[in-house]
């Protein structure tokens, strides 16, 4: 069975204290509104920042770094595909899979979260 | 005098010795090439793996970490809008300055790279 993804979402993990003052910092810079996303308080959103990407603000119990989703139609074959590759589970919460890439980069696998025709039109197929 | 800027950059700074194994992994998890950028050997880059936007692995002396780079046709003006945002001067090497944004992440303000079309058409402009 065919299945799709894509990178989808750049993340700003930050302090959970830091957070707001990085959306306000964030949404000055790139000349976007900072949106609280309704039911998932520890994100803001960044809508229109980048091309058919999705930009936000996390905050975290840990340090201060971007890490970066993959949204896919079939979290556990995209999963595979990615530890196939390389790539070594660090976790998982909810439907999302954490990775770490060679290299030392976390990604998280993630359901389909963008506009149907943005995943139409820019996902991969892996047959 | 009125300047623009956008984010055009995704940076995959890897520690040097693992930035090899980091552009194969990352080329064949978006599936996209991996190439060299001639007189630029530290990077990698990954065209069509984001719309409008750069990835490219970087080989570095740190830890592995993403950075964002803000290309602009001004670096001086677009430093100090975003120095009087709050980021703080970090560093300088070349044209490019280094920030620290509130929150902890670092970014770079660059010199205009992407082609005039994509930054006419995606750049803000700064008042």
């Amino acid at each position: 069975m065919a299945h799709r993804s894509r990178l989808s979402t750049i993340l700003i993990d930050t302090p959970g204290g830091d957070a707001p003052a990085a959306a306000t910092f964030w949404s000055a810079a790139l000349g976007v509104p900072a949106r609280a996303v309704p039911g998932e308080a520890q994100f803001t959103s960044l809508p229109g920042a980048l091309p058919d990407l999705t930009l936000a603000v996390q905050a975290v119990d840990d340090a201060a770094r971007f890490h970066i989703d993959i949204e896919t139609d079939d979290v556990e074959a995209e999963t595979e595909r990615l530890i196939a590759l390389g790539a070594v589970p660090v976790g998982q919460w909810l439907d999302c899979h954490t990775l770490r890439a060679p290299g030392g980069h976390l990604l998280c696998v993630i359901p389909r979260h963008s506009e149907p025709e943005v995943f139409e039109r820019l996902a991969q197929v892996w047959e």
